[in-house]
């Protein structure tokens, strides 16, 4: 498909100016009921066409019993009729010139029977024939958070904040469980996409419009097995420097192979072999789905390290040592003060502290001036790229954030700063909200993801000074051109 | 000090009839108006006895100038009067048969100069000769939720569910963290327990105690450092089959121990040797703050495994894969079903799906009672020892929690279930608070914690499976009778 086309096709997808719902309904018991609840709940201002041969109306709307016999041209069209309809409904939006498809119909390729695959075939064919991206089948569907269209049948999804945190994922699990922990975390997201079987839109195809997508900030991938990786990752290696992208790819052991497998038909792949062929792609690669959220969320909102070098500064010497472990752990140095440096915070502390880094502040916990000395200290020091500053709430030290909350909204993305400011609820939650919101912090429940956070992003600073593979002839050297299997 | 004597004192400590605060005050920069405040808004029903020599009363209480002039005999004391006054408050404890204190106050062995080393010792031997046991210095206090005793300067303290686990630590930081944490996780802890710089009460003492304590399901220990770890691994080994201990020790790292040196004025040590001396004593050892409260948590909550196996039972296939992948890099072995098992199973799942285990439930899933015979066949199953089940909401399959909570409820504690329930707030959160109260399952946010919990139970049968190490007489062998440094 050519490419101004099926970018076209795509951002009728994700913007839409009317949606077709082909499958619409108004009992509970279908998907469609759903998809049109997502719809209409969700503050989607476009034009919704509900498709049902039986209806004359669903949930208030005018509704048309096909394609065909609606006499205006949908944007994009969310498809949940049974399989065996959906090459016809597809014909449909071809002979309509709709732009893109959502189809969340199952039982293609994913299934045993072969005739699902062979099905699958069929409807990519006439879909490519027809120049139209179709996200699917076997899909929850997407959402665009900043569009409020959701197109998928988790209502709920609305609920998620808008944000920079884009997910593609081979998983409507892992979607949903990475929804909802957005939402409960106060994550903000742009866009969140089932892939499904992908028909004709696989991660590769994403990656060049997303990298051009001015909401997405930093892209997550959520990846089971690809059956051929090549794509991916020449297409991930032209957004570094762009835009970051993180992967998780789950199946490392010998079970979730086998499990991929049956799932979406594609082999998942040793675990190493992914890893290495990630990172020469510059994508930033993490262990679990909460890992991947977090990469994603400080990449999308954190300034770029200059330097992969830390400080810590601590409250208490406690999480101070937990975060430092992860640093260490996770390849992030933790920084070596300048003496001038060294001296500022010398004269802010007394000597019974632990004073070089990491700094337990400790000792100057009633003291708010104190603190913001020593964190403006280290962060005015050149050798250091970034602070994670970490601060336990005790009664006695209930107004040390208030009282620096300021100086935080000036230094505001000039270094990155990651926090774990943790509180019995309602204590410091305000001052945490308008610190994130105004891209001052980013702030994580425990100091070991605090710190991991911090470690990806002297990853991807690491990612961006490597050697640059295989932009030379002998491409075969670097790159799998084998299905990684 | 004498056993009966030292257990008599730290039961005072923990359960005491009346408590004096000396160092009482109605000043906010003081720590005893925090302590006060915890004291008193706690919800502890015994006598407080505020002691300042300028005051007649405090929070509405009345004071005494000293526990002299007080005249009756508090059962434990709180000390927060500064460094140089401890001793004669301590000697006035030794003669008002005070039987234990809780000894806040700083300025001990933490402190550069030698002064605080040596004041440390002087009160030690007092202590010892008085045959009161100590708890801190330099500690925030402790915490017994059971009995509404808040003994700290933190009052948010007593808002943490009262429940199983008790936290013994080394750092004030990390108990502020993991109380909170436990706080907004719906976590119930027994105590909270500050060592502080140990003047005579130190992890080895305390396990014995708690070994008898009814409301301790669980021991959870954080560590910076031993000077003489061969008590605890001594007494650890001795609750094998009776008591779960579960260690996070942090400063693996260089700089980890450098803190460590400068925070409790003890080496920190590699991480790798304490590992080892852990697992020889039994301990469960974890990696992160967030790990050890949710490994005492399973194992205060779950009962034990009979054999290190688990079934996933995954309502859609990527967080199971997920959960597998953890399953296998930490050591849970992933069952193979009995044919009969199997059998059941397939009779309720299509054969599109995986339904060996991993079983991807997804196709069953607006069908609660298939659902339920899955659970079931699995749990039944004598090669299955607990079950990982996860489950993410998506709008259609919402009444599926409700209606297979029964069931649950039923199967309560013949082996352990560990879930990944995931919704928006609201949706399933009182099913999920009923089935956890009732002890039916034990519930995490993610895939990867709640299958690292459940590995956790496997390496905790894994531990009393091992040979006992060190009960020949050629002890030094398996002992290191240094300390770790």
């Amino acid at each position: 498909m050519e490419k101004e086309r099926f970018f076209k096709g795509l951002r009728a997808v994700f913007n839409p100016s009317s949606v077709a719902v082909v499958g619409a309904s108004e009992k509970p018991a279908k998907l469609g009921f759903h998809v049109m609840k997502s719809l209409t709940r969700g503050g989607y201002e476009g034009a919704i066409i509900p498709i049902n041969p039986s209806s004359t109306e669903v949930m208030g709307i005018k509704a048309y019993p096909s394609l065909t016999e609606y006499p205006g041209t949908p944007d994009m069209a969310i498809i949940v009729v049974p399989a065996a309809h959906v090459a016809s409904v597809l014909a449909e939006c071809g002979k309509k010139s709709v732009k893109g498809v959502v189809l969340i119909t199952a039982g293609f390729k994913e299934i045993d029977d072969p005739s699902g695959a062979l099905l699958q075939k069929e409807v990519a064919l006439l879909a490519d024939s027809l120049s139209i991206p179709v996200i699917g089948p076997n899909t929850f569907g997407i959402v665009n958070l900043h569009a409020r269209l959701n197109a998928s049948f988790t209502p709920e999804f609305s609920l998620v904040r808008a944000g920079g945190v884009t997910l593609v994922s081979q998983s409507g699990g892992i979607s949903h469980l990475l929804g909802f922990l957005a939402m409960k975390q106060g994550i903000g997201m742009a866009k969140i996409i089932g892939l499904g079987n992908r028909l004709n839109v696989d991660f590769a195809d994403l990656l060049p419009f997303l990298a051009e997508d001015e909401e997405t900030g930093a892209i997550a991938l959520y990846i089971e097995g690809l059956d051929n990786p090549r794509p991916l990752l020449e297409e991930a290696k032209k957004l570094l420097g762009r835009k970051p992208v993180i992967a998780y790819k789950s199946g490392a052991g010998t079970r979730g192979d086998a499990a991929s497998r049956s799932h979406t038909g594609s082999l998942a792949g040793r675990g190493e072999i992914y890893d290495g062929a990630l990172h020469q792609a510059c994508i930033v690669t993490v262990k679990s789905p909460q890992a991947l959220l977090d990469a994603a969320r400080v990449l999308a909102s954190c300034p770029g390290l200059k330097m992969n070098t830390v400080a810590i500064l601590t409250g208490q010497a406690g999480p101070g040592m937990a975060a430092s472990d992860v640093c260490e752990t996770e390849g992030m140095k933790i920084a070596v003060f300048s003496t001038q440096t060294q001296e500022k915070i010398n004269a802010l502390l007394p000597p019974l502290a632990m004073r070089t880094n990491p700094v337990d502040m400790g000792p100057a916990w009633y003291d708010a001036r104190a603190i913001e000395g020593i964190v403006r200290a280290a962060l005015d020091d050149e050798a250091v790229g970034g602070a994670l500053i970490l601060m336990m709430f005790a009664s006695a030290n209930r107004d040390v954030l208030p009282r620096i909350k300021d100086f935080f909204l000036e230094w505001k993305q000039k270094k990155p700063v990651i926090t774990c400011f943790s509180a019995p609820e309602g204590i410091w939650d305000e001052d945490i909200r308008i610190l994130e919101e105004a891209g001052a912090i980013v702030n994580f429940p425990t100091p070991e993801r605090a710190a991991s956070a911090m470690s990806v992003l002297g990853r991807y600073k690491t990612l961006t000074l490597m050697p640059f593979w295989g932009t030379t002839k002998d491409e075969n050297h670097s790159h799998p051109s084998q299905p990684l299997g």
